[in-house]
């Protein structure tokens, strides 16, 4: 089904229809994908082939650093509004996964840092956001926001995109290392390394938990309406990317590559 | 200086005097505790005293879990506000220490349910908090909704009352032990001693972090005055126990012990 056909179809249907059996729940989110992950975006694919230099990726690095950066805080914003105990218990280790955890574990962030700096990125600058674009600023306290104020099983099933990142990171790993000897090494793909193990891990428990907590139709088309929002914060990343950094539109005070 | 001219005083110079020095805003801090700490309650005397039923430690054993339960997600309100990771690192080890980390360290407010149990309480209904005191509901909530909304630095604050926190663990756990030997045994008050060694460490990097941060005469008196917010917050939970099992006037809906 088309994307089209079944938004129309979703809102003829909602608030009236039964719930959808949960093998049709589950097709639902895992359709939103192929529809508009971010695998599909133009930039993913210069950037995985190689057709990028060095100062766009650099651009790339310095701009997702803001998501790696709100992952945490949007986690938090989750387990802050959760009474369930155990769920809190699981969801912690996201926070730590990305944060780390003293003394020996540097964490998610720290790892992505690595690569700005394999790019010979300012670490301060990096951390300091001043040259992120304004379009990805917003999109990720978006997200953060959408967390902490959507309803708790709609707040999970953003998370939902998890579902499909084992491939863009493959895709990444492989593309990068390949077509950049110049300035992406295995060291710096660390941070991909390691979300091959934790992302599924984390999706499956995301996913078991969205299916059984929606329960009526309402709730389970805003949980896919959820992954589809959660599509549009990553899309939007790389529609600003691709109009500062390829078509050469850079806004006032976004990072400026060296030329 | 008494609380009455303390506060005058506070008011007559909010927004125009110069910043405090260092030691005398750490001073006026430690100074909350002297004039409102819980340990000041009458219903704390009679509870470490030994002058409380079953029934009455129960009703404290229940409403308290309400204020624990509450703890971890302030935390993560707080955390979710957080830019500095280094900040995050610290302060996500509290969630950790009152929800646990799988699998083998259980927390805080297991170790709390380890009371409740203790007392002959049923555990689902001591966790569903249907038998709390609203007051006690609406007080912790408050706290909640206080570190989510204030400045970061003022939220901060507010968990300094950990300051006054060891004196009253070692008062609950000798005079507990002493004065109820037919339902509390070294067992049941495992969080009180494990509270001994991480309060004073969390205290301790709070009070850092506030008396570095709040840079302005009002953003001090913030401090302090949430500090004393914090302290309601824990009175308010001793006043409704008074009333209701001290005075026995139980609202409607709340636990009653068997008599």
């Amino acid at each position: 089904m088309n994307p089209v056909s079944l938004e129309k179809k979703t809102a003829e249907r909602r608030g009236s229809e039964p719930p959808m059996p949960v093998n049709e729940f589950e097709a639902a989110i895992r359709a939103v994908g192929p529809e508009r992950y971010h695998d599909l975006h133009p930039f993913h694919h210069l950037l995985h082939g190689g057709k990028l230099n060095k100062g766009q990726v650099q651009a790339w690095a310095l701009n997702r650093y803001c998501y790696q950066a709100a992952v945490p805080r949007k986690d938090a914003a989750l387990i802050s509004r959760v009474h369930d105990r155990e769920l809190r218990r699981e969801w912690t280790h996201r926070i730590l996964d990305h944060d780390g955890q003293p003394p020996n574990e540097p964490g998610g962030i720290e790892r992505w840092l690595i690569l700005t700096d394999g790019l010979g990125l300012d670490r301060e600058y990096v951390v300091s956001r001043r040259g992120a674009l304004p379009a990805t600023v917003f999109a990720v306290e978006s997200y953060v926001t959408f967390v902490r104020e959507q309803p708790l099983t709609v707040a999970v099933a953003s998370s939902l995109t998890e579902l499909f990142a084992p491939k863009i990171h493959k895709e990444r790993i492989s593309g990068m290392l390949e077509n950049y000897p110049g300035f992406i090494d295995e060291k710096v793909m660390a941070y991909f390394k390691r979300r091959l193990t934790q992302a599924p891990r984390d999706a499956d428990f995301a996913l078991d938990y969205v299916l059984k907590n929606a329960k009526t139709r309402e709730e389970q088309e805003a949980c896919v309406d959820a992954v589809r929002f959660k599509c549009n914060v990553l899309w939007v990343q790389l529609d600003a990317l691709y109009h500062a950094y390829v078509n050469g539109n850079v806004p006032p005070g976004a990072f400026r590559p060296e030329t």
